[in-house]
């Protein structure tokens, strides 16, 4: 079983938190919700989902998990503005343990510079950010490179779990 | 007096729009709503201030303004995942009419692709995203590059607004 961190803050995209998170438990893995403060509840844009951190990114190595999920929405945006989530985005990525981002959950990448020639997708807003990023941008549902699953919105979210289940061991 | 566009959608960060839009109207320009639908009404993501659009972005053209205005907060991130208001801005820009944009407001420059080997500043968070689409990114409270004037959040609205009435013909 895998032990899996959700990275998060105020304003995500509650489906894009939801459904995976549901779907990883339910094949017996863990989640963990890491963030910029412990013990805070951060909430998602639209129906208010309230999420409560469990353990603060700047404590945590990608030693202490197995993979990342990076749920879009307004979340990434915030998170990104400061060295810390952006930090460890980077040193998990480097790790070589799957990421998986959703909508506008590739920012948090864009900002760890950790893109450059690696095939990914994310919301049509931030697609020119992506690009210039470096990463080879597909307008796809679900595209996989390596370690990184990414897809653009929540109607991709059936391909994106499918294909993140595929990466973590049973 | 100068007829000034504002484009604007919901999210945008109140203060960035009321703010500079009171103390153009101050000085005797005139301020004309712009975006997505006509007759639609967008609002703030704080104070939830509730602003008309008076202009459908795809029946304008530079020739119709003056200036042009982006405030921030999340109002550019869902206007740039639609051509039209990219194009508009685009346009703008290669008028050579004054702009003026602050906080997230240069997302749609970025989407515009016109930030190459400028002088810009915005809200720290999309720091990267400045400076992968070319621009030479200052972290200071008004930057002034010919016809662009950029700041990168609330408390930088004082020098905001002094330079950009500076490019203003009373």
């Amino acid at each position: 079983m895998s032990r899996i961190a959700v990275i998060i803050d105020n304003g995500f995209e509650d489906s894009e938190y939801l459904k995976p998170a549901e779907a990883f438990r339910r094949e017996g893995h863990e989640i963990v919700h890491i963030g910029r403060k412990e013990g805070a509840v951060v909430k998602g844009k639209k129906k208010e989902t309230p999420v409560t951190i469990e353990r603060e990114v700047s404590s945590l190595s990608p030693d202490d998990f197995d993979a990342l999920l990076i749920p879009g929405g307004y979340s990434p945006d915030k998170l990104r503005a400061y060295p810390e989530p952006v930090e460890f985005v980077r040193a998990f990525v480097e790790s070589g343990k799957p990421v998986f981002f959703i909508c506008h959950g590739g920012q948090l990448l864009i900002s760890a510079d950790v893109l450059r020639g690696r095939k990914a997708t994310g919301w049509k807003s931030i697609a020119r950010d992506l690009i210039n990023a470096g990463a080879d941008y597909r307008d796809e549902e679900v595209v996989v490179d390596g370690n990184f699953v990414s897809s653009r919105q929540p109607s991709d979210l059936d391909a994106f779990i499918r294909e993140s289940l595929r990466l973590l061991p049973a």
